[in-house]
C-alpha cells in the first residue's frame, strides 16, 4: 500500500511528499527499496521518532493496524490532518475493535471524531473530516453496489445476504508470509477466515447504517486469488419487490460518480484486470436464471480502490481538490 | 481432459491403450503432441475414420460435445463399453439438453441407458453399464457435498441454495480461445456464463434426485480462476434442524468413500493444490458466524475428479477393477 | 499492441484518435473490446476498407505483418505520416525480410524511406521522417545497451556476442495461438524459435551499423516466460579493453535520455516489473566474477518500449512535441 | 524438498518412513502441515535433539545449509547411511565452501568421504557410499548436458562457456522470503547472483574432473521465473571440431539412462513443464545459426531431479534397488 501511495503521489499535481518513514529502512532511499520510483523521489526513509511533520498538511498511515492509533492524537492536535490506511478507526465499537484487532485500542476517544472514508457515500463530512479512516478493500467492494439497494430498502430480511469474495495476494502486504509465497498461493484457490475475518465486522457497520437486520445476517467469505492485484465480491440476495429492478437503481445512483462503473448488463462479466492500477469499482448485475436471486459482481483494485486510491480521493475532498485529481489512470490491461 | 487420461492410463495396471484418435492430429505420435508422454507410449493418433475398436473393451469419449453421441451407437452394438467425458449423454431430457447445448441430440433413445457416472453415489449401476456418462467438473464439486445433506433432508427450501464456483483455464480444454489465453486470463478474475451455464441443469437434475424445489432455487455462478488446474465450490444454504451437525453427518457417509475426504474442521480450508493431480474430493464445513448459514467448501482437481480421474474410476468399477486402481497418486505439491 | 497503444493516445494531451480500424470488429465500440478503456474512448470499430484517413495527421500500423506494406503506400501519398509497429518495414534488405517473413515485400521502393524508430539512436532523422519502422521488442531490449559499445568499439570480435532473451506472453499478441493459453504457458519455460527467430536479422542489421562481423557472430536465443509484461536481454560478451569500464561508458551515453536508466551496480539486478506500463529501458551491467565475460541485463515493458511506447515516443520527436509526452507513466508494482 | 521428499517416498515400494524430524513444528502431524499428504502419513514431526534414528537405514536431510555437518558425523558413526540434499558436502574444497557458505565447516574431514551424487556419472561409487552429498539444482542442469562434451574433449578452451539459467521459485524453498511472495516474484522476471551464485564452485568442481581450464571460464547467471516448479539451463559454446554431431555423441552417452532424455531435434525445444514431478532431465541441441556456437538446452523439475528425485536414486543406488523404484512418474502436464 506504501508503494502505491507513492506511485499515485508521485504524479498528483498539488500534492509534495516530504517525508516516508519507515523504521526497518530508515536511511534507505526510497527508490532503492523500490526501484520502479526512481526518478520520482530522491527521499530517503525517516525513522519515525525521527520525522518532524510540522511541515505536512496531512498524513498518511499505511502501516499495520495499532500503529496509527499510537501517532495520529498528536498529529491531530498540532492541526494535521490524518487519513489512516489501517483499520485502527474504522470501528466505532472500540469492545467490537478490541475483539478482532486482538489488542487494546490507544485512543478510543479519538474514534468517534473519525469519519469512515468512502467518498461516495460520506463526502460531506470527509471534506472538513481531520482524521479519515479509510475503508478496507472487501468493505470497499462489498458495500458500494449494496448501499443504494439497503438505503432504498429493496433487499429481503428473511434471505440471507451472501458475499463470496476473492482477492489478489497483494491484500496480505509485503510481509514475508509463507501463506502468500508464489509456491504456496500461485496455481492454488483457497478460502480463508471462513469463521471470521476482521471486515466482517466492518462491512456490518456499513450496512448497518440503513438496516441492522440485513447487515447480522451477512454472510462473508473471503478467498484467496493466485494472482497480485484485483478484488471481486459476488453478491447474493433477493428483493422485497420481485419487479423491481435494481440495475436502473444502481445506475442512477451512481450516475454522477467518477470511480463507480455500473455495467450496462452482465454479458461480459466485470473482469478485475478492466479496472487493474486505477480507483474505479465495476458493478455488473444479473437476475439469477429460473428463481429470484440476484447476483451483483463488484470488481476493484484492491490496492487503489481498496486502499491507495481511496486514499487519494479522500484527501481530494478534504483539501477542496478536484476529486479526480492525481486518480485519472487508464486501467493497464493486459 | 485426453493428455490426462492417458497419463493416468499409462499407469493403469490393467489397461492397454491401444487406439487414440484425432481428426487434426492423425499420424502424428501421442508423444510428440505432448512430450511429457515422452518413453510412455509409441501410439500414434489415428483418424477417427479409420479406427478400428474392434480390439477395444472399451472407448472413452474425450471430445467436444455432439462427438460421442454420434459414435457410441455403433460402438455399444459392438459390445464395446462407452466412457463418454463430454455432455452428450448426461442429461435426460433431451429438450432440457437440446437447449443448452445447441444442437439436436443425434440418439435420444440411447440417453435414457446412459448412467450418470458419480460412482460414490451411483456405483451399483455403474458396475454393469455400458454407457457411462461421465459428470461435468463442477456438478461433481457441488453435488459431493450436497447429495447427502439433501438425502438426509437437512436443506430448509425456502432458503436459496448458493454455489458460488471457481475453476482453473484448464477447464475450458486445449481449445485456442481467446479468453483462456495467459494475457488474458492471467492475474484476471472475473465470473462467466452468470446468465446460465451448462452445468446448471445438469447438477439441478442431480440434486432433484432428492428435492426437486430446492434443485430449482439452485443459483449457480462460476468464476475463472488464474490458474491451471483446481477448482473450489463454495455453498451457502440453511438447514432445517438448526441445531444439526452437518460436519459428522457428512463424515459418516463418505468414512469408507476412497477419494472424498472430509476435514476435521475449517481452520485450514481445503486448498485446491492439495488435491492437484489426484482424484480426490475434499470438503470442509463451517457454520457461518452470527448467523444461520453453513458454508461448505469443496476442492478437486477439475481434470481428475472432474473429468479424466472419474472417468478410470468409472472404468474399473465396470470392469470389476479395484475402485481406486491406477488412481493412488499423490497430489503433487508445490 | 492496439489496445496498449489506445490506453497510452488516451492521456497523450496533443493526440486526438479519430479512427480505430478492425475488420473482424468493425461496428463494435472500442470500450466493449476492452473495457479498460471504458470512459475514454466513444470510438466504434471502422472497417479498413471504409476508413477515410483524410482527417489524420498520422496512422498507426498494430496490425499483423504483411498489412501495413499494403497500405502505407497509398497513405504517405496523401501525405499522411505512417508509424508502422509491425515488421514490414524494419529490414532494409529485401530478399532478406521475404525469407524471414515468408511472403513477397509488397512496396519494396518504400522500404528504403523507413527509418528505424530506436529514438535513443536515430531522433533527427525521425524527426522529419514520414514513415517509421517501430522496432520489434527484442531488437531494441538487446540493441539500447550494445549500440554504446559498439560504437566505441569496445567489443571483442573473436569471441560470440551472445544474447539469452526472455519475453512474457503479451509479444504473442491477442492472437488466440495453443503456445500462448494460460493452460500452455503457465507455470512452464521454454526457448522457441532456437533455429531462427525473426528479430536476428533485424538485430543483425542494427549492430552492422558499428561493426558487421560482431552483428553476424551474435547468438540469439528467445525464450517464453510465464507471465504477461516485461523482456529481459542477457547479453554476454568480452571487451578488448580488459580495463574498460563499461558501467560508466553507458551510464555517460545515457545520461541524458529520458527513457534509458542505466542502474550504478548491479547488487539488485533490473526486474521487469520495475518498468511495467512505462516506456523505460533499465540496463545493469556486472562483470562475470572469474573471468573476462561482461554480463548485461537490460528490462523493457515489451508493449510499451517494445512496441506501443516507443511508437509514441517516435511520433512525439515527428511532431516536435517534447519527447516524453503522454509517456511520463510512474510503472505498475507490483 | 522436505514434502517432495515424502510425496516420492510415500508410493517408494521399499521404504518406510518412521521419522520425520522438525524443531519448528515438533508434534505437528506431517499431514496437518502439508494436507497433501493426509491419508499418507500418520507420522507426527519430532525434535531433531529427541529423534532416535537407530531404527533408520538410511537419513536424508533436506535443511538448511550448516545443518547436516553437524549432525551427520554421529549417524555415519552408528552405522546410518546419509543421504545430504543441502550443501554441506558438496565441495571438496573446504576454504571454498567456507566462503561461499558464510560458516566454518563442521567436519572437515567427513567431506573428502562424501560422494557427489550425480547418479549418470558416479553410479558405481554412489553404490558403495555411506555419505551423498546430493547435487544442487542448477548444477544437476548444467552438469548433465555439458559432462560428456568435456568428457570427450569437445569444448574449445578459448570461448567461454556460457550458463544462463532460469529457476521457477520453489528452489528458494519454503521460508518466508519477501523476494519469493507471489506479489514480489509474480509477473516479474529478474538475474540474481550475477556477482557470484553458489552453485558456481560446485558446477566448477563438477566440470574440472575433465577441464579445469574450460570449468574457470564459465559464466554462470541464475534468474529466477513467476512459476513454482522447473528449470532450465541454456548453455551456449563452440566446439573444437565444427563438424561434430554433438547430438549424437550425448544420444549415444545417455541412450541407457532411464532419467536423461535427448530430443531428437529442437524444432520442439524441451518445455519444463514436460518433466513437472519427474526425474526427468530432457535436453536437446541447436547449432546456433550462422555461426560456430552451440546451444544446448537442458530442463528439469529442480525439486525432483534438482532434489529430491535424485536423493532417492542415489538411495535406490545405495540399497541395491532398481534406480527407477519409487520414481516411474508421469510428468504432470497442464
Amino acid at each position: 500500500t506504501g508503494v502505491e501511495l507513492l506511485r499515485l503521489l508521485a504524479r498528483h499535481p498539488n500534492v509534495c511528499v516530504s517525508i516516508a518513514t519507515s523504521r526497518q529502512e530508515a536511511g534507505k532511499r526510497v527508490d532503492v527499496l523500490f526501484p520502479s520510483l526512481r526518478g520520482e523521489y530522491s527521499l530517503s526513509f525517516t525513522d519515525p521518532e525521527e520525522a518532524d511533520f510540522s511541515v505536512c498538511d496531512a498524513v498518511f498511515f499505511a502501516t499495520p493496524n495499532g500503529i496509527a492509533m499510537q501517532q495520529a492524537p498528536e498529529l491531530l492536535e498540532k492541526g494535521i490532518r490524518v487519513i489512516d490506511l489501517s483499520a485502527d478507526f474504522r470501528i466505532h465499537d472500540i469492545a467490537v475493535w478490541e475483539k478482532w484487532y486482538g489488542m487494546k485500542h490507544a485512543c478510543p476517544e479519538i474514534v468517534s471524531q473519525a469519519v469512515y472514508g468512502l467518498p461516495e457515500w460520506n463526502a460531506d463530512v470527509i471534506k472538513t473530516a481531520r482524521l479519515v479512516a479509510n475503508p478496507g478493500c472487501y468493505p470497499t467492494a462489498v458495500s458500494l453496489p449494496l448501499l443504494p439497494l439497503l438505503k432504498e430498502g429493496c433487499l429481503k430480511s428473511e434471505i440471507p445476504l451472501i458475499a463470496d469474495c476473492k482477492s489478489g495476494t497483494s491484500g496480505g502486504g509485503r510481509t514475508a508470509a509463507v501463506r502468500n509465497l508464489l509456491c504456496e498461493a500461485g496455481d492454488n484457490f483457497q478460502a480463508y477466515g471462513v469463521g471470521g475475518h476482521r471486515h466482517l465486522p466492518e462491512i456490518q457497520q456499513t450496512l448497518s447504517a440503513f438496516n441492522q437486520d440485513i447487515a447480522k445476517s451477512l454472510v462473508f467469505v473471503p478467498h484467496l486469488l493466485p494472482m497480485i492485484r484485483g478484488m471481486q465480491a459476488t453478491l447474493y440476495f433477493e428483493c422485497v419487490d420481485k419487479d423491481l429492478s435494481i440495475q436502473s437503481l444502481l445506475e442512477d445512483f451512481y450516475a454522477d460518480s467518477a470511480f463507480v462503473d455500473v455495467l450496462s448488463d452482465c454479458k461480459q462479466p466485470p473482469q478485475t484486470r478492466s479496472v487493474r492500477g486505477t480507483n474505479i469499482c465495476r458493478i455488473a448485475v444479473q437476475k439469477a436464471p429460473g428463481c429470484n436471486s440476484w447476483i451483483v459482481l463488484s470488481v476493484i483494485d484492491n490496492l487503489v480502490k481498496g486502499a491507495a486510491g481511496q486514499a487519494v480521493q479522500n484527501m481530494n475532498l478534504m483539501f477542496g481538490f478536484p476529486e479526480t485529481l492525481g486518480l485519472d489512470i487508464v486501467p493497464l490491461l493486459p
